[in-house]
C-alpha cells in the first residue's frame, strides 16, 4: 500500500523547470509603497517609519470574489521569491537566483500544497531583510546614506502589521491561510493572535511561540560575530565593503542549528576532506568544515550583514505570550482561526515540544488546532526539505478551511 | 532513607578553605623536562618535539610499594591545579586562582572520591595549553621567538605519550586509575587501549570514543572565530596582543554546547538583563547575552587562542576506533583494565549514547566495565558539578580496583 504521507513525493523532488506544468513559470518581483509620511508604519519600538517599500510577488489569480489569496511568510534568509524562476534575475543583480526556483517551489505550484490552481499565493520580503523592501541597507531619506544602524529594531509584530497593510493593498478582506516555516511561522501565529478576523487559517510549521534561551544564546553569538569584524564599521559598511567573514562565521554557526546530529552524521560524519588519512592541520581537514565554510560564503554573496542582525534581533524579541503575562493560552484566546501546526522530529532549535505547546494552549481555549510532528532527520531545515511529508497534510487542511 | 546517592553531597558542596581537613590545602606546582634532543617526543603527526617541559601537582603521599598513584587527566581549558589553592599563583602571575580552588577539588582530597588520605594524586597539564607545559606560546629553540602555528598539531594519543613519562619519572609502573572528564576522559580511555599493562582502571566521564559531525562542527566556528580576529596576525600576536574577541566568540559558542537547554532555560529562560521591558536594541538585552559575554572575557585573562586551536584540534581528531577501521570493540579488545563510564543525561557535545557505545564494546569482549547514566539538567559541564553524584560511584570503583 502507498503511504498516504509520501504520496506526493515524486511530483514534488527536484525542481521543476520554467515550462514545467506544475511550475508557476517565470516570475517578476512587483514594488510597493506601504508606508509614507502621511501614513507611517507605527513599530513596536516606538518608531513611525516612512517609506517602506515592500518587495513582494504573486502566484495563480485572485478570484473575483477576493476569497482565495493564502499569504506565504519567509523565514530568516528568505525572500519574496517563493516560487518559479525569476526572470528579473540580471536586471536585479540576483545571479544566485539564475539556476535556482524559489524557496519554497516543490510547495507553491499547479497542484501542488500551495495549489495555485486554486489559490492566490502572496510572498512579501520581509521589512529590514535586504531583496527589495526597506532596510538597513536602503537609504535614510533624512540624512541620504544608508540607514545601517540608525534602522529601528523590528519585531515579528511589525512585520504582520506591514503584511496587513499589503492585505489592505491588495483590496483582500479575508485570507484562506498564513503559512511559514520557523521566523516564518512564528509570523503566522502573530498573524492568528493579533488579526483573527483578516485570516480563515495559519499554518505554522517549525516554530514555536518563541525561541529558547539556547536560540537566543546561538544568535547572540552570530550577531557578536559580525559586529567583531572590523570591516563591520558600525554598520557603515555599503561603501567600504560588508563584514564577510563575519557574517560567513554567522552563518556557518546557524547552519549547525538548522541540521540535526543525525544529518550531519550522515551526511559527514567524520570524513576527512582528503583522503583517509589525518592532514594534521587546523582547519580544511574534515569534510563538515569544508561544507559550512562553503555555505558561509555563499551566503556573503548574497545577504547583507545588518539584515542579518535585525532579523534575527526580531526572531528573539517573539513571544506570543508576552502580553498576557506569560500565559499563551490566554494569547491563543483571541484566535478564531483554524491551526495547522506541523513540527519535525529532530529539530532542536524550535523543537517539537514547544511547537505542542501552542497546541495544548489551543485546546484549552476550545479551539480549532491540529497538530503534527513529522518523523524527519532534517533538523529545523525539514520544513524546507519533508515536502514530501508536508504536502498532504497542508492540503487536506487548506480543502477544509 | 538517605539517597546513597546523595550522601556525598554535603560535604562536597561550595569550596572547601586551605585549612579544612577536607582540602589538600596550599599547592605549588612543579615542572619537569620530559623531552630533550637525546630523547625528544615521537608525535603523531611526525614530528619529534624537544624540549618539552611538564607542569604537575600532586596530592597526598606515594607510597613505598608506588602501588597508589592516580592520574587524573583535565578537558579543554583546565591545568595541572586540580585541587588545593594555589600558593604560587601571584608568583606565577595567575590571578584567577586567587580565589578558586583547583578546578576539580569537590572530587579530590581527604575523604573525597579521590581520597588524598589513599592515594597518591597527580595532574599534569596538556602539551599545547597554556599553564606551564610546553606549548604554543613557548619559545620555539630554533627562532628564539614563540611556535605559535609552528607548533605541531598535536593528538590525545600524544598526549597520553607525554604521560606516560610522567609516570615514568615518577617511577610508577602501575597506576590505580587514570580519570578524567570530557577530553580528559577521552585520554584515560586512550591510555586503557593503548597502555593496558601501565593502569590497572580507567574513568571515563562525559567522554565518548570520538566526536560527533555536530561537535566538530562548533569547533570549526570556534577556530575560525580566532583566525578572524585581525589581531590574531597568523597566531604571532604575542607582542602585538591576542585575539582576544575572537577567543571570547569561540569561549562562548563553546559555552552554549557545555550548558544544556534545560539548564539554560533554568538559569536565564527569556529574562532581560535590564527590567521586564524590551530595550530594542542589537545586544546586551537578555540576560544569557550578557552571561555569556561575560564568561567569554574572563576566559580571555586566563586562556591562549593558539591553544585553544591546538586543543581543540586534538578533541576533532581523537577516534579511539581509527586505527581498527571503526571497529570500537576491536580497540576495546586491547583493554585489561576495569573500566568504568559515567554519562550524565542532558550532555549533548558527548551524549550518554556514544558513551555507551565504549561499554558495548567492553561487553562484546567480555571485558569488565560499569557504565552509569547520572541524571542531570547541567549537560555537559555535570562532571565537574554533579560531584555529588559522581562521588560514590567512583569510591566505590576505586575500592574494587
Amino acid at each position: 500500500m502507498t503511504d498516504p504521507l509520501n504520496v506526493c513525493l515524486e511530483k514534488t523532488s527536484g525542481y521543476d523547470p520554467p515550462e514545467s506544468a506544475y511550475s508557476v513559470g517565470w516570475t517578476q518581483p512587483k514594488r510597493v509603497v506601504l508606508a509614507d509620511r502621511d501614513n507611517p508604519l507605527p513599530l513596536d519600538c516606538g518608531v513611525n517609519l516612512y517609506p517602506v517599500t515592500v518587495e513582494y510577488e504573486t502566484y495563480g489569480a485572485l478570484s473575483k470574489l477576493k476569497d482565495n489569496a493564502v499569504f506565504i511568510i519567509h523565514a530568516l534568509s528568505g525572500d519574496a521569491h517563493a516560487a518559479g524562476w525569476d526572470a528579473d534575475w540580471e536586471k536585479d543583480n540576483r545571479p544566485w537566483r539564475r539556476n535556482r526556483p524559489g524557496w519554497w517551489d516543490q510547495m507553491i505550484g499547479p497542484g501542488k500544497a500551495f495549489d495555485t490552481s486554486r489559490y492566490f499565493v502572496v510572498c512579501a520580503n520581509l521589512l529590514g531583510s535586504c531583496y527589495g523592501t526597506t532596510g538597513p541597507w536602503e537609504n535614510d531619506p533624512l540624512t541620504g546614506k544608508p540607514y545601517a544602524l540608525n534602522f529601528p529594531v523590528i519585531t515579528v509584530e511589525d512585520w504582520v502589521r506591514l503584511q496587513v497593510r499589503l492585505q489592505d493593498y491588495l483590496k483582500i478582506d479575508q485570507l484562506v491561510s498564513v503559512a511559514g516555516g520557523s521566523l516564518g511561522g512564528q509570523q503566522a501565529l502573530a498573524w492568528a493572535i493579533n488579526y483573527p478576523e483578516r485570516i480563515r487559517s495559519a499554518i505554522v510549521m517549525a516554530a514555536s511561540s518563541r525561541l529558547t534561551a539556547q536560540g537566543l544564546a546561538f544568535n547572540a553569538v552570530g550577531r557578536q560575530a559580525i559586529m567583531n569584524d572590523p570591516c563591520f564599521q558600525n554598520g557603515n559598511y555599503y561603501e567600504s565593503g560588508p563584514p564577510a567573514s563575519g557574517l560567513e562565521l554567522a552563518r556557518m554557526l546557524g547552519h549547525i542549528t538548522y541540521l540535526s546530529n543525525q544529518s550531519m552524521e550522515g551526511k559527514f560524519g567524520r570524513r576527512f576532506q582528503n583522503g583517509s588519512q589525518p592532514c594534521y592541520r587546523l582547519n580544511n581537514e574534515f569534510s563538515v568544515e569544508s561544507y559550512l565554510e562553503h555555505q558561509g560564503r555563499a551566503f556573503v554573496q548574497r545577504f547583507d550583514a545588518n539584515s542579518y542582525l535585525y532579523l534575527t534581533r526580531a526572531m528573539d524579541y517573539f513571544d506570543a505570550a508576552a502580553s498576557t503575562g506569560g500565559d499563551l493560552a490566554k494569547a491563543c484566546a483571541a484566535i478564531e482561526s483554524r491551526l495547522l501546526l506541523i513540527a519535525y522530529s529532530s529539530d532542536w532549535l524550535y523543537p517539537p515540544r514547544d511547537t505542542r505547546a501552542i497546541a495544548r494552549a489551543m485546546l484549552a481555549n476550545d479551539k480549532p488546532v491540529s497538530f503534527i510532528e513529522i518523523p524527519s532527520d532534517y533538523g529545523h531545515d525539514a520544513f524546507l526539505l519533508e515536502t514530501g511529508q508536508t504536502t498532504p497534510l497542508v492540503e487536506s487542511f487548506l480543502k477544509k478551511v
